[in-house]
């Protein structure tokens, strides 16, 4: 059983690992663009955050703009994740590769969370959005408090 | 003359000041995003360059997906230029400040170089792509030339 899954868990790295390959040229490379492409989807993130909290007024066309870039940007950083990667100027832990179906689940639980905030994002009332936002909110926590270093 | 067109800097560096001050609660953290949004672009705008240029193979889906990266991340860069982002770690040149209206064309420039890039990207064949590599290519060459410390 224990074999199962650390080979279930090799396989998944080498999946992963295999875009990386062909994507970067350098692990450090991969570090950079992942570390980027999170820096972009948090800022936007962000102003749907101060919608749904009031900081800002609600404004359906900037809510629904920003969604979109961060449904666009979710999709990115998992490809920057190969082998290799674990190295050099990155706060992620190993957890990400000695669990790679744990992360997998959630990487996939933020892209369906931001999905579906992308939707609300686009109802044009500030109570779906403000619905939307803590689940994905959340679903950026749980990663981070499992994968990321302090 | 010289009186108006210095009026017109100033009213540029206001109208692209505003966004910025809306939108970054520091100056770091808009120097942080446009690095960022420069660096996702940059990496997807090399996979087209790899293709174009032959060092990997044409992939008519994978130029569809990377161009639309590109041509969504070359929108994003330009609010976070307010004003006080001219300092800090940053090597933008002053002249994006000085000369504004000269960095708008040479923004508008790349913008469009890419979304010609991406129709091209679009045509599913290798030599499309070829020709609008290089003239969206040389957009973000010369703005770096200009406005970007070596």
């Amino acid at each position: 059983m224990k074999k199962t899954i650390s080979m279930i868990g090799a396989c998944m790295a080498l999946a992963m690992a295999i875009p990386a390959q062909a994507q970067f040229a350098k692990a450090e490379d991969a570090i950079k663009y992942r570390k980027a492409s999170f820096t972009v989807m948090a800022a936007h993130f962000g102003r749907l955050g101060a919608m749904a909290n009031g900081r800002i007024p609600f404004d359906a066309k900037l809510a629904s703009e920003n969604a979109d870039i961060v449904a666009e940007m979710s999709k990115l950083p998992w490809a920057a994740f190969g082998e290799g990667t674990d190295k050099g100027e990155t706060r992620a832990k190993p957890e990400i590769w000695q669990e790679s179906a744990k992360y997998k689940e959630a990487a996939d639980n933020m892209q369906a969370a931001v999905m579906k905030l992308n939707t609300a994002a686009k109802a044009g009332n500030i109570d779906a959005l403000k619905a939307a936002f803590g689940p994905a909110a959340a679903s950026c926590k749980t990663c981070h408090d499992s994968f990321r270093q302090k």
